[in-house]
């Protein structure tokens, strides 16, 4: 390689990427013998590594040896079965295959002429996902509507936002901005403040609405209609709505209907987040939480959750894509071309933040073609079985108590304080946390629900069985009759 | 796989990514046989894909055999040897083997304690770039700065002008935003109004400022000082300059250090976007493009296009990142730990804007370690050999003329026009583009500068070799015989 330099050898390429794919392959055969969470310190790679780039070429195996000693322990393996955490990002064998595919091609599908095929299987896909949604018509592509992929659930809200700034700042001008209202609870995902921040909501016009237990943290329809109110009283402009389907914390459920119904009386946009949810609308006995969606004007999910399609893969549809594209398109010079100027075709790029964009519709192609709808189904119902188990482990231990009721696969508890806690077990389960955690036997993530300091349990990793999820709760367990038994 | 699904089991993953190899390697050995643009209609795909998901699992070989049939005649390939559009999209053995095991780790490394490796590895990698290129010591993250992979040059832009526009506001006012002035010239890339649109800078504020042939299309500072000067006596408030360094028409590059020597005088943020020509200036002949980058408070350059890092990987350094980081955290109860309250580490979920981030630093790892410093010098010095020999070889025909001069690889030319031609050749040249385009042999794109539509030859493709330009220059050559016989 050092006399001339062949970086794309379809030879090269061919005997290199078998060897990763057999240290792809090891590592998942491997993966329950690592920590769940990573056990290093800050800054512990900086002392493994020099301080520049090699002048000459290096070794794959070098290579694959720093792989193994170096990185590996600094890697918590969101792919064990152990891992509870956050909420899941799926891997795949269909879904790596996409990626890998992707990666090949390596084209950048910002216009349709930029590889046609990328715009139309993403358009095809996306219409086949919100058929097995049930989406209202409105969302699919053959209307003004249609759906899109977004790296993330935190760029689909913030370009439906900019979509409804943009609308109703051209009715009632650009010095308007410091009258906009943006609506959301308490238990919406902190992308929608990120969103806001960005489009330059005033901060004191974003309305963070409180929920509690007894709506089980759902929004409450009556407390948004008397916010809104007030804020029209002041000669505010309320004009955004995000709900959510599964909430980052309890995996709450706004009810859609009843504020879409609302939203549409005050003509705001109104965006559904089900970036976690949305994976189980596709099996009938779940579709009921996102009735209400036809009030939607926008609505999101994240393939890369828990439906088995590698990160990133965030599907956002809109009703009316002219919103978007009105607030997002440029269209220099140099991008110009026959296809995009006779509107014949759909330049994705005026959907998005960026220009460029992989081919990310192969990845969820390929899941869907690989698995099939009813294996998909099955897959989400056998995580939500296992939920259902872990609930009734915990119910069955005195020593600890449900938080908020459990919806999907997400499980919300703690350990219960002695009597006359002064934290109310705020510090007992955040020490509960971080002993399982540090045993690296499994990783969870935690939230604050009324004060109290929760511990989550959220299943949804591919590999992860009963055994897993048995063990863990073997872990816990142990744990905590340490810690009860110390306090 | 229809009894139980195991969507990620270690044996199937390899079985089939090893076919996966054997066809993305077969495409590479194959990939000149196929049109260069692709040459579907409008459509194509719908007609040849079902209206829905499949129910039950389909075979990997019916996936392949739909890719070979139906995806393929959808492609662009930007990864042929024949490309020459827009600017290149790098594909290299090391940069797959990067995306590969990127995605089998699928991680998501938001935070710090989500994968240690990731943010760390990002963080020395960006340095040792830092370093290549011969930056200032406070872009390097052992400072107050740092540097961060973005998804595309637009994010960069974008995360910057809002850094900028949060820290000006802050002192102003929020009210204050309809004031702030952003200027550019009218070759910077349209994700600077993009980026505008997206922060709500007023589009009247937004100063595209005039370029011409007399300075090569480069930003002259005492047009830069002139309209400042005029703002500023209309109350106006200038707090954004983006300079360029290789524009994406015609690879002109601005004067970095006059135009921050101005910034700097009217606490302008300056942002330098060497997107594409950043490259260029590992080598040291090359370098003194980026002389005046001192003065730059951030600064911009994409792995992805010229430096054999799979799409997506944009570099983008600070000298402050605390301006990023307060305008862009959040800081959500559910993401809470130990390491991020301790401030004892780096959260690159508040350098962007999507809250997921892909493990991406891999891929650039490995490109320098797999080919390093000296082969990657003389990869980019070879393509610039090549664009010399394809403009000597322009010259050497009369009936064609170059239009700005080359720096670097891009060429920008046409065919002159006959005495008289009622357009100066614009129909003539866009003639002339459509028919090597149609033809599948080559690709290449357009712009317009001073009012002439100019064909762009832009050399970096991994595979592209003296042949292939010799080649396209016969079939220009040819194109324009019919056409000239034609007119």
């Amino acid at each position: 390689m050092e006399s001339e330099l062949k970086p794309m050898d379809s030879e090269q390429l061919r005997e290199y990427a078998h060897k990763m794919v057999d240290f792809i392959a090891d590592y998942y055969k491997m993966i329950e013998s690592f920590p769940v969470l990573s056990q290093v310190k800050p800054g512990y790679l900086k002392e493994l590594l020099p301080d520049s780039a090699p002048c000459k070429p290096e070794n794959l195996e070098d290579v694959f040896d720093d792989i193994r000693q170096k990185i590996i322990p600094g890697i918590t393996h969101w792919q064990s079965p152990d891992y509870f955490a956050y909420y899941p990002s799926n891997s795949s064998t269909a879904g790596f295959l996409g990626e890998m595919l992707s990666a090949g091609f390596n084209i950048i599908g910002f216009s349709w002429i930029a590889s046609p095929a990328a715009t139309e299987l993403e358009m095809i896909v996306l219409d086949w996902f919100a058929k097995m949604l049930k989406l209202p018509e409105q969302f699919l592509s053959t209307g003004q509507g249609g759906g899109v992929i977004q790296g993330t659930a935190s760029e689909a809200v913030l370009v439906v936002l900019l979509a409804a700034r943009d609308k109703i700042l051209l009715k009632a001008g650009r010095k308007s901005l410091e009258k906009l209202v943006v609506y959301c609870s308490d238990q919406t995902h902190s992308a929608m403040q990120k969103a806001c921040q960005i489009a330059g909501i005033f901060p004191e016009n974003f309305r963070v609405l409180k929920t509690d237990s007894s709506s089980n943290y759902a929004l409450l329809p009556e407390v948004l209609s008397e916010a809104i109110s007030k804020d029209l009283s002041f000669g505010l402009i309320p004009f955004f709505l995000c709900a959510t389907v599964g909430t980052t914390s309890s995996a709450a459920v706004d009810p859609l209907l009843k504020l879409g119904n609302i939203s549409k009386v005050h003509d705001m946009w109104f965006h559904v987040d089900a970036a976690h949810a949305g994976s189980a609308c596709i099996c009938p006995e779940y579709r009921h939480h996102i009735d209400g969606v036809e009030e939607a004007d926008s609505f999101c999910m994240n393939a890369h959750k828990w439906f088995l399609t590698n990160f990133d893969c965030s599907l956002l549809w809109v009703k009316d894509r002219s919103a978007l594209i009105q607030s997002l398109s440029t269209n220099p010079e140099f991008l110009k071309n026959k296809a995009s100027q006779e509107n014949s075709v759909v330049d994705f790029k005026d959907w998005q933040i960026p220009l460029g964009r992989r081919f990310r519709s192969l990845k969820l192609w390929m899941v869907l073609r690989l698995y099939g709808l009813e294996n998909l189904q099955s897959y989400i119902r056998e995580h939500i079985k296992l939920a259902e188990q872990f609930e009734q482990l915990i119910s069955s231990d005195s020593r600890f108590e449900i938080v908020a009721p459990r919806t999907f696969s997400l499980v919300c508890f703690r350990l219960l304080p002695p009597l006359y806690d002064q934290d109310d077990g705020y510090k007992l389960n955040y020490n509960l946390l971080d002993a399982v955690n540090r045993s690296g036997k499994i990783f969870m993530s935690h939230t604050v629900l009324s004060g109290k300091f929760v511990l989550r349990f959220a299943i949804g990793a591919p590999l992860t069985e009963e055994r897993h999820v048995v063990a863990a709760w073997k872990v816990l367990q142990d744990e905590a009759t340490i810690l009860l038994r110390g306090s």
